[in-house]
């Protein structure tokens, strides 16, 4: 059984998803296509990463993740697959969503798909790509075509990496950045959960939390039911990294911070 | 064939539907999971339980539910799974979720699930029990595992039950709940349809209908299309309990009740 | 493997998709059910008219479509089935969801659903015919029931077509209407992408769209990134029909237009 993982930011409000999981079974109807999410907000490569780069080791080994945020499509920027040594496959255009899984994890091939003869259309529309490039890519690897197979060999190095503010401790204060809001208005960090102990916060403690000229207080609890409602409280989120949240509340709404914003966060010294 | 019906409050945005999907086809490839919603109300106890109560008996009998609106991850509440005597296997937490369908199905085994062999990993996340505890249950389950195997036997009496309105009819008054509002702004109450004929209600008469202080009038209507459009039409919906609507409208957006609000309903004397 | 592809306005809030495709499950539990998309504008015809239109040939010739916008549920309305000479068949009411399909494709076969041994109950409800009749005859004929099995035969001509302005070149102007909007406000026209080019206007040449009284400036760009952001431009999408969009924007938040609005299109004139 071949899994296909499918994230994009086209909503579920248009057909595209349904045409593309269409186009999917024509090539490989054994795949099993599990959808990741279609509600990346429109063109926000960055979440996009971030919700691939927290979702994907939870999935098979054997799993192929189509993942498709592309607002460059019609132009130069090259179509990709990469594949890791745990045997993950990823396949989407070259605009730096793979960014934090080709700097973690072993990349062991990377292709251009360029051999048009894996395409939908031998001349793929210029708008959907999605539909016409790499769905198709995907369902031929997940029939078994080896990656090779589907185009021209690249180095990592010529890959499009996206900036981003690395996670790292400086004199006992944490920085990195916003990740992307969840549903529930949570703010997800790419800071890892590790760093609250080494900076020596312990669970009820409080820590100073800086998103631009801002600053807030949050109140670290591993459970969200230990907090008092509307506080802000912190803790290591179930993919490992630090997410700010106000139980059963709206962390957004107080802070108001966007995906890719610097976030700095210390101990209260008196 | 094993059909896990999958009920969340997650929403769509996030990766979590689709890594919890990951983990349960990685513990059970045959199982064929059938999304119920994942747009209930964050943390809206009351609405996951009437749409569960309504939606369960259209699956087929071996149909598990993995029901997951879970305010208290990480705290005491315990983590369940129930067997009717018709077939139907409900995994979620112990908040009330399963309130209507105890009270009124044959329950024939409830277990704990607190037998980490069964969980994802050892050591569950403090915040993602979906994907670490219920999801690998219900899978395990989907697979022939028997209930007894996933923990220790509860009594029916230690679940937590919600309270809430229960319908009755009162010198010729009916007297329910909103349950909650559907996507087209339609009012479902816990009303059973046959108590309109009860108080001698016919097709094409009018109600009084009083939500706090705030009166209505509204027409019985068997059929949307009969009612004038921007009126409010009250009739039994598909599942068998009271609805109120507007043709082409939104009834919603007048009433503005919420779930868990004392409805009373009443005929016009003059 | 026999596909059923699923278009409703039923949202993805409510349990009505979810128990629809158990219904389906419990008629032919081989059959794979592709969602197309369940979040149609309540009650919009014309736009499930268009996506229908724009999305079947995607998908393979054996693919049953499920089509529920359903404003006429319980009235006198019909219930149908059509089949194409490639193949496909449509479900759903006869209130011109199928207008497009049935004035451009060769129909070979049309029903009414009127075979009650093949509804869900033998009486359905009189506000869910998408659970109780037109689910399960798509079921039905997705494990191999023919056509004709289902009810009694009806002519084309009998059908409820819908009203729409037909594309058409007069006085080099482009006459059409707006179909409906997507995700990304990007404005779907029903005008054909060849239009363009038999007015003579060319990539990078400028026209004049005109809705209502309010006339704009949009540039021809076959590929998004190479508009100015901000800017409207128009191309033939991955459908073929001309698209007015703004790269990295929202062309309906200036264009403020509907489905089934008017629209014209003309050469800029010195």
């Amino acid at each position: 059984m071949s899994y296909i993982a499918f994230l994009t930011d086209w909503g579920y409000k248009g057909y595209y998803v349904g045409v593309t999981k269409a186009v999917i079974k024509k090539i490989n109807p054994q795949a099993e296509i599990i959808d990741l999410t279609h509600e990346v907000e429109a063109f926000n490569v960055r979440e996009a990463m971030y919700v691939l780069f927290r979702a994907f080791s939870d999935f098979p080994p054997e799993s192929i993740f189509l993942a498709v945020v592309d607002y460059g499509v019609g132009t130069q920027r090259k179509a990709l697959a990469l594949q890791l040594e745990k045997g993950y496959v990823f396949v989407g255009p070259d605009n730096g969503l793979f960014t934090l899984i080709a700097e973690t994890e072993k990349v062991v091939k990377i292709v251009e798909l360029n051999h048009p003869q894996y395409f939908y259309h031998p001349l793929p529309s210029s708008t959907f790509h999605g539909r016409d490039i790499f769905a198709p890519c995907a369902a031929h690897l997940s029939r078994g075509i080896p990656i090779e197979e589907l185009g021209s060999p690249i180095d990592l190095k010529d890959l499009v990496f996206l900036p981003y503010e690395k996670p790292e401790i400086k004199n006992q204060n944490l920085q990195g950045e916003i990740a992307y809001t969840d549903r529930f208005g949570n703010l997800e960090t790419n800071l890892p959960g590790c760093y609250l102990q080494e900076i020596g916060i312990k669970e009820g403690e409080k820590v100073i939390i800086q998103v631009r000229e801002k600053k807030f207080i949050a109140t670290y609890h591993l459970v969200y039911a230990l907090a008092s409602p509307g506080a802000l409280l912190i803790h290591p989120d179930s993919s490992g990294c630090l997410e700010i949240a106000v139980y059963q509340g709206n962390a957004q709404k107080i802070i108001k911070a966007s995906g890719g914003e610097k976030i700095l966060l210390h101990k209260i010294t008196s």
